[in-house]
């Protein structure tokens, strides 16, 4: 992908390698076929959202490239993490070029379209909101499902939503089609997440291409930890938080939870979240003014996304 | 300067706690005062220059907050760097949203001049493309002067330059004096950070804040350093960057840095560029397009600027 749409200038060399390494990963791309498909229901000629879709990507890129090193993750998409490869300098300043060469990308393209850049700025910020307020919720052991889901929302679904409208402002579409993308994008980010959650207990591992309950070992707040706290009584809860903090091995600590999720039928109240915002997806779909002819490749798209086993 | 300008919603608090913390430390705002002063040679009315002058100065302190981190840094203008204050994983997610308000705040502010975020957007990259220079030279010996002069000239004074040209943007000037306050700024900022570079060895150690040498014994790259490197012989060359890796103490590489600096008259070697750079600034502000009655001020600004013991 990097290659073809490069047109910048690439000098220091140093600033630009990171942008390849990741840029030319194997990942769903998800965001910019988003854009893609969204404009082609407007267009045919997908020229101008090209640049948009490379955009889209490498704001995503950059937003892997900081979590990664807030999170002192080493690997990514099976591959070494940017800044365990670059450094963790090269890593932080590249990851700032790369936000800067897709607000570029954005402006050179969308100079008649000032809404597009203005939208785009706005979700770049709920980006960094989500991923403060998922800071924060480490520091905490009690989260509600209402406020997980507003974090999962603006560090994930966001910027699906506004990938999804981008291709109907790019086109003059009128707002109450770029509201409807942007709600399918939102709750198709929602269950996305939701699903991942659910497949980091559940899913096949190898396929999944991450340890089974890598998220649940490491005590991030998951969809299925979160239906769990709902569900149990208070003592029980407290004797859930405690084992956040126990010293049994990984295997055991997994098995805890998972013999939890299992009597209490967690894995269900998670799917239910999950079937819900999936149903709000078809919905949307369902009722959005775009020609009739292209709803049953959008219903697709979605089911890809959502109807994933990896 | 934070909280008159500050029209944004500032949630979650954590996100914007490092903005107001660097925003009100006492500093030079060389960049926001250029911008205001640049805006009022063409307009008295301020109004609209003001947010733009705001995003400039946020858009530094972003590169403050992310240099300190990859520096290592941990004081700035005699307070901890943010990184020390906040921790480095919300000093990093809080600078990329300093970064974005930025360009937001431009990008609102300026939506009938599209040409000033397409020129911020380039001088912020030229900013990162600086920094990874710099990071660069940190693994040569060698420097020429002119690589050197490079690097200060994106890291530092495009954004000065930048800060000038955009008040005659702002007010529709041509091209003619947008080029030429742009240079003035470039030659302005070339000038002060030579001078800096002189000051941290030959300043007044209270006045400026730093301890005397601090960036010679860090074995940073300074124009007296490259200076020396220019007059010595082969052999004097060797043993001085030998010197980089001796073990002696700090204070006793100091000195033996100094007493090179003062047997080969370095001092003035150096005094020789900054006054290149600042007769250039005096020769653009006689040629430039702009009423007469402003020159006085401009001068006298550019006076301020770089003719300051601290």
């Amino acid at each position: 992908m990097f290659s073809k749409e490069m047109r910048w200038d690439m000098k220091p060399e140093e600033l630009y390698d990171p942008f390849r390494y990741i840029m030319d990963q194997k990942g769903k791309k998800m965001r910019p076929i988003s854009l893609l498909l969204s404009s082609s229901f407007f267009n045919s000629d997908l020229t101008k959202a090209l640049p948009l879709a490379y955009a889209i990507e490498l704001f995503h890129n950059f937003t892997l490239v900081h979590d990664d090193i807030m999170d002192n993750a080493e690997t990514r998409r099976g591959k070494k993490s940017v800044h365990v490869e670059f450094g963790t300098n090269l890593a932080l300043l590249s990851g700032d070029a790369m936000l800067l060469e897709a607000c570029k990308l954005i402006q050179q393209n969308s100079s008649h379209h000032t809404d597009i850049l203005k939208h785009f700025l706005e979700t770049a910020l709920d980006v960094c909101k989500g991923q403060c307020i998922d800071m924060n919720f480490e520091r905490r052991e009690i989260i509600s499902i209402p406020e997980y889901l507003e974090m999962i929302k603006l560090k994930t679904a966001v910027l699906l939503g506004t990938a999804l409208k981008m291709g109907a402002q790019l086109h003059d579409q009128n707002e109450i089609i770029q509201e409807q993308l942007y709600h399918l994008g939102i709750n198709l980010g929602l269950a996305f997440q939701i699903q991942d959650d659910i497949l980091d207990c559940y899913g096949d591992e190898e396929a999944f291409g991450k340890k089974r309950g890598g998220d649940l070992i490491q005590h991030k707040k998951s969809i299925l930890i979160l239906c769990a706290l709902e569900k149990l009584n208070p003592q029980e809860k407290h004797k859930f938080i405690d084992e956040y903090h126990s010293e049994r091995s990984d295997i055991e600590q997994l098995h805890y939870y998972l013999d939890y999720f299992k009597k209490y039928n967690i894995k269900e109240d998670a799917e239910k979240h999950y079937d819900h915002f999936k149903k709000l997806c078809y919905d949307i779909i369902s009722q959005i003014k775009i020609d009739e002819k292209f709803k049953p490749l959008l219903q697709e798209f979605v089911s890809l996304i959502i109807n994933r086993s990896v």
